[in-house]
């Protein structure tokens, strides 16, 4: 059977870790946190008392680390446990780190011959405890074949997102959308208090529209994805009620600067001719202005 | 029975009035487009030469109208509709405007005697023409339930915000979120194009988190809405992420303002303290900065 | 001697009309304080009780009111001070208004055959005291030769723009570099603060570089004015240092929102292929973004 | 005579340290562009193979590099030229760093009982090629009297700015409003062409106000950086103009978004007490979101 080394036992680690102890994995655990170690170990996992060490005894090496500095630290150089590593081994990186971290990772791993995949996870440590997390995954086939059991131990959702790099990459596009909706949120509560609204009504107007449950996926693969910009609602007419908005706001003194940033993009869309464009034309507007392919399904 | 007046007849106007007759409604209708016109006396409408004697001739008169400044000059002062208007009777505007014009409007009618409902429309124009809109009406109990019928036999769904100039101000915060959700939803797809990746399975990970299902509906509630700012996940671990996303973008010259926005704001609540508290309470921060009460929903 | 009508005596107008007074004109003036109606009459100006009759007894009529909407109210329409009008007057409005303000005050003084000057104030109320204020002017040159006496007696530097809607339109311009550059001054100082460093010496460095003295007058007539956009200091390097910026005040929770939409600018004008280019190429980017033509001296 | 190490031959570093050798002074270089190595050779330098093997022969080592990383390659650990460098030397890193890589090298060097200096450089390549560059400079005193008759062959401007990492912090606040400025100008001149104006005469007001000649260093000194908030001109005003301006892009389908976000921070200032202060007072309401304390200078 496999032995799995586990390098971070933190706020997500420690559930991780401990998910794959009960379902029967072989683990070899280290961190800094002799507790967390200790915990482990309750579950017969072992420990080795450095990175290192741990690289030495595990067919796959899997770290959860807080931050692109420490996983470097950790796992490169000539005294990361990359070097340490079994010919042979598969190293899954499941942090988030930027982008450069993660192919720096798969450089190294493929210089020494080792396996490497990147696996950030989404949700919350709440469902990392109860093994219903959902891993965004990047690598080659095979070696994510490998560490596939782990992840099937850790969670339900499981999304091969293409080569080594990808599934840090997609963690930060996903990112990107769940923490800017709260400030968006933010905004959109902060004005309809602003404008004397009752909060418990103003949600059941926005839980019943487009404001909130996902026109990016139910309106968006029929129009802009795949290439449809007649407009069931036009961007000069989303622009009008920007306006208005941003008016209301500033009349109200309630400041909302990703409303007043949205209006001036959508104010940028609009000079370069998408203004009679349906409203999911922003896409291409915007992958115009990035010098980016505009986003188009393939066709089936 | 009654006569509905309805003046502006539109791309959401005459689908409107058109369910209107179809479903039975006497209306005399008004637009300056006669083919318009032509087609709703098609649908055995009448038709009055200008607005004020529409509203000679009917107990409730309806407006859809493009903006601000037209639907003033329909309804108000000493030459529009509203002095014109029968006794006891109901003027509904369900044009998208400014709070002030939709203020204005509810002043004029309480100074003659009249009553007022403000009403604008979600969803689009293909709703319309099903009969499927969702309104957001604001006016005193008696003057919404006058318009009850009209509303029921042009939309499903019929939201009652509050006194005159809820509907208008309501719409405006959904509409905020539903506009600028586009603009975000454009960032991240231009970041997945700038970064490398497959935009099928970019979409597949986004349609499985809250990136695109509706924190404000399925987490707020538990959590900075009933004043649990207990972190599933911190504002610090939030701005990090925001770090990394906007690093990366910058690095992949793919343009996020948006992004970069939301990360200030994050920024700005960390210098306030907030930096330990779950991301939903942003909501908290923002309303802070604006000097208006933290949301909270009231305890049944 | 012509007589002159001062409609708006506040903050600004009375100091403005009180110059007219020493320095020999007769005025006839009209406010809604009445306080300073007097103050007026005490330096030998005459008074009417409405705008209207103002209008009737004077050959130029100078407006000087605090927003669009009162401007519209004194001037236009049936009731307004324009249809009072002698024919041949001149009417200078001096307020600051939007542009489709000033176009329709200028379209009726057309429709009415009399004359129209648009002239704005630059500088502050103190200035205006001592008749040391500047002025944005617009209007045909027969016009403004008609008020040019009076803004001598009132300012000390006249610029004549263009035609109706110039004075306007430059007002916009110059208060938009003159307000916003008190947030990015307030971004700089909450920054050095931030980073701990003394104020008064973060000022001599400021007071010494392109930071406060003006590169748009000094550098940029030799740069991207005249087409030359070889680097001085190249955009991506100003980029690089936009991201050191950033990181840096993230990492001091100082935020900085105008920094962060700046830098993303510049992201944009990278993405577009002018990393290359000398950093006041922005203009050309930008220009271009907005679709209009990039900003060129005439070669003299 | 000392001995000087120069390591870093670019656009910057071979013009300075040119001018070195020109006045006399005794250089070890060191660069991976042997051209630019040969260059100096001809100027009477001598150069090493490597930077350990410049540090080992020079009483100052000067580093003029591109970014951080290479910085840190090549001044820290165990194969850094730190480590070579002689008791009693002193390094002097011009570089623009992030405040973290200065304080790194600050560290390092304490621990290795070796002098430091930060001096980062102002204005451009050509003020470098004539001698004329400006120095922000952190260090303790007895460092920078060591560096001095470097900085003065070098530059004109010396500005010591307080302890080590000072210069660096000073210069990433110099260099975010010369930076940003050129998107503020770039979107006043995308503005002046979307509004159709003359652009010389647009620039002939902009040259006569505080558009351009630095309110920070005329206005300021005399208002909020000594506590005197009493309007000038006040923050309500400055809004409402933003709001004109805003407005009239938006019609205009010009993009401003420093503009817009300017104008929302001017909003959060009403909102919290700050409408009826001077415009200058921004500085105040921002620093209070920072949670750092209000800039003021002491009195004398």
């Amino acid at each position: 059977m496999m032995e799995v080394g586990f390098i971070g036992l933190g706020v997500m680690g420690r559930p991780m870790a401990s998910n794959l102890c009960r379902k029967g994995f072989r683990l070899v655990v280290n961190d800094i946190n002799q507790a967390a170690v200790q915990e482990l170990e309750g579950l017969q996992a072992s420990s080795a008392p450095t990175p290192g060490e741990v690289a030495q005894r595990c067919d796959v090496l899997v770290t959860m680390l807080p931050n692109s500095t420490i996983v470097r630290q950790v796992l490169l150089g000539p005294d990361g446990a990359m070097a340490q590593a079994r010919k042979g081994a598969v190293v899954m990186d499941m942090s988030t780190v930027s982008p450069e971290t993660t192919d720096a990772l798969a450089a190294e791993a493929r210089a020494r011959g080792i396996g490497f995949v990147d696996a950030p996870v989404g949700r919350l440590a709440a469902h990392a405890a109860r093994g219903e997390s959902l891993f965004m995954v990047g690598g080659e086939e095979a070696d994510v074949a490998r560490v596939r059991p782990l992840l099937e131990a850790m969670g339900t959702t499981i999304f091969h997102c293409g080569p080594a790099g990808s599934g840090t990459r997609t963690k930060l596009v996903n990112n990107f959308l769940a923490v800017s909706l709260c400030q968006l949120n933010a905004e959109a509560l902060a004005l309809s208090q602003g404008l004397g609204l009752q909060l418990e009504r103003t949600l059941d107007v926005l839980y019943g529209t487009t404001a909130t449950n996902g026109q990016l996926k139910i309106n968006w693969p029929d129009k802009v994805l795949k290439g449809d910009l007649t407009p069931g609602f036009a961007i000069d007419l989303a622009h009008k009620d920007l306006s208005l908005i941003v008016e209301a706001a500033n009349a109200a003194r309630v400041p909302m600067p990703l409303a007043a940033a949205a209006r001036e993009a959508f104010s940028s869309a609009r000079a370069r001719g998408y203004g009679d464009k349906d409203f999911s034309a922003m896409a291409d507007a915007h992958c115009e202005t990035a010098g980016v392919a505009k986003p188009r399904l393939s066709s089936k």
